[in-house]
């Protein structure tokens, strides 16, 4: 998606500041006027000091800036990565003519290293606001790390006005994927107007069928955040609408990230329905998405639906789950229970070579249905990551 | 191991059936009289037959026979299959002489497709008891589907009248593996005599220790199943001195299966000590062992042991996980705290190229500790799951 433009009131300035290589490295993204927010972190216990000091910045519903770094996660640095990230913070206060904890800082790379804080002293030198960038897409290339392509999303609303609104969302992440509040780093602007507690609810709910339903490679990262920034220059907004509107953008951007998982071919999109409630609808759904040899199978195009179901068994505190209840289906074809015949094997083959498969698996309990977004387990993964620091 | 006898008292019959191909595929072990037994089983949703039928064969502590299919797993086969299983222990029974519900049925390999009986009949019909068959490696090597080598192992222990009683145990599984109560197929088998109480009791002290602290790929077979068969011929032993020689045998047995997984060119060992109490332990342990990321840098022999600290990370919900109390060691190497400097990072490279690597993590919390097994991920675990059934 070319061209999206960032919602009025917001600017980027987007820059290398050498943390790794001449790519693209330093972003920050600044509202003319602050902005009601909401954001979700990791609960990793190795979480980062950005977390840790993004979570206190926006514990009163306000930002009106964020900062990324990428390429250093600066997680595991000690006393010393808080400091820098308090340092980074103030200096992007300091350019914006903002308050420190108005400033949400976000970081992802390589674990255990200390910022060059004299790269990054410069790169803040360098942020002249207020800033020229108004290219969503550019800011997207900024915080990549080993992402194929850069991830946007847009939906627009009407206000109460009759005037139109924006919702532009911005991703990152590729690997160390299975958040557990929100994937690597996602962020959504919007000129919408909206009081700070409508949109702190609305996101929650939306991050949770979104970024929380997503899985490359069941690693949680130390590092996730995903923020929500609504300045309000739109006009105010009915917050169903905005709820609505964050859906289409947080699913959209969940898509790309589960499409360009790191080696990932395949899109794997598993619905689990019939189930006794929600949780337990998302657990198996997990099962199976998150299983390698599920993975491996939608890789080789392998109709093997019995890994499916081993995926489905591994739920063993499921007690309520009977295999004499179950149905699995791959697309339109349902493959159990029943024979599969030759001909549906070499359609359901067919299938599976496609950009997207989906896998449906009805429990038979209940009328709870969830669904989660993953891909195939390849070579080009295993290659990824057995070289990535070096 | 070449040439290990089976205990005395126990015979062999391994053959092929052709249930895929012509390699061997049908493996019975008889002792001559029956014998105190025990065993754990899969608690997959989705077990199969085979599972049930031997369930209940052995709730009485006693069994005399096992049979093993190797290429089906004869699971998600609805009727037909428990009935096939039912006749298969009928047709081992009268081979040998004795009681159906003193057979242990077990099968792995291809689910959702039913035995092909006929062959299994005329395998059935080529029964000749007693068995000719003493050797150990040879029955092993009937069990196996798509390991590497077969595997077995061997320790002994003095009778209370001073003879020597042997522990062999014989294993399969490659992947699909993170048993939830037993790995794949495992079998002990003892002259050894001991009530059947005491066996039971030790031998699930056993397999908590070794086979459930195995890991390959997180996905639980439908058909996992351990078992000890002590048929006393070698006269009553010390319960205490039998659970030794069988933790021996299982730990041999596990740290084969792990260094065998699927694809695997490293065995890796994960011990965290520090915790509050085991089950803490060995849920950090699994964490680091199950990380994709931690496997794949093992397989790249890439010293980022900022991997490991994301992934005792992920436990989110052990809320006394300190990162400013976690130390975590490769083999002898401290990597964290501490700065780790470039001549201990190459000699991290070196530690990590060898066959097995030792990580170690403690939590500075308690005094508990625990140890699981498993190995790196490799493009061959993704080429030979890729395309396994066709």
């Amino acid at each position: 998606m070319d061209g999206v433009a960032l919602p009025r009131g917001f600017t980027a300035h987007v820059a290398n500041i050498g943390i790794k290589d001449d790519t693209d490295d330093f972003v920050v993204i600044a509202s003319d006027r602050p902005c009601a927010a909401s954001a979700v972190f990791t609960r990793s216990r190795f979480a980062g000091p950005s977390v840790e000091l993004s979570r206190s910045h926006v514990a009163d519903g306000s930002l009106q800036a964020l900062v990324v770094v990428s390429k250093n996660a600066n997680v595991a640095t000690g006393p010393r990565g808080l400091a820098d990230a308090r340092e980074l913070a103030a200096g992007v206060a300091a350019a914006i003519g903002g308050r420190v904890d108005d400033v949400l800082v976000t970081s992802t790379g390589v674990i255990g290293r200390p910022y060059p804080m004299g790269r990054v002293r410069a790169g803040l030198a360098g942020l002249q606001a207020p800033f020229t960038g108004t290219d969503a897409r550019a800011a997207a290339v900024g915080m990549m790390t080993t992402d194929t392509h850069p991830k946007t999303a847009l939906a627009t609303l009407t206000t109460s006005d009759g005037a139109t609104a924006t919702v532009v969302g911005l991703a990152k992440g590729v690997g160390m994927i299975e958040p557990d509040m929100a994937t690597m780093l996602a962020f959504v602007l919007t000129d919408a107007g909206i009081g700070r507690r409508d949109l702190d609810g609305a996101f929650r709910r939306v991050v949770d069928r979104t970024f929380n339903s997503l899985s490359v490679d069941t690693d949680t990262s130390t590092s996730d955040t995903a923020a929500v920034l609504a300045n309000g220059a739109a006009g105010p907004v009915d917050p169903a609408d905005l709820e609505a509107a964050l859906d289409v953008v947080c699913l959209d951007l969940t898509r790309q990230l589960a499409a360009d998982g790191e080696g990932a071919e395949t899109l794997l999109v598993v619905r689990v329905s019939g189930a006794r409630d929600d949780a337990q609808a998302r657990r198996v759904a997990k099962a199976v998405v998150n299983s390698p040899l599920v993975k491996t199978a939608v890789h080789g195009a392998d109709p093997n639906w019995g890994r499916v179901a081993m995926a489905v068994g591994k739920c063993s505190d499921d007690t309520d789950i009977d295999q004499d209840r179950v149905r699995i289906s791959f697309g339109e074809h349902e493959v159990y229970p029943g024979a599969v015949d030759v001909t549906t094997l070499a359609r359901l083959e067919d299938y599976l070579r496609g950009k997207e498969v989906h896998i449906g698996v009805d429990l038979g309990i209940g009328d709870s249905d969830w669904t989660v977004y993953g891909c195939d387990l390849t070579d080009g993964y295993v290659r990824i990551n057995a070289d990535y620091t070096t």
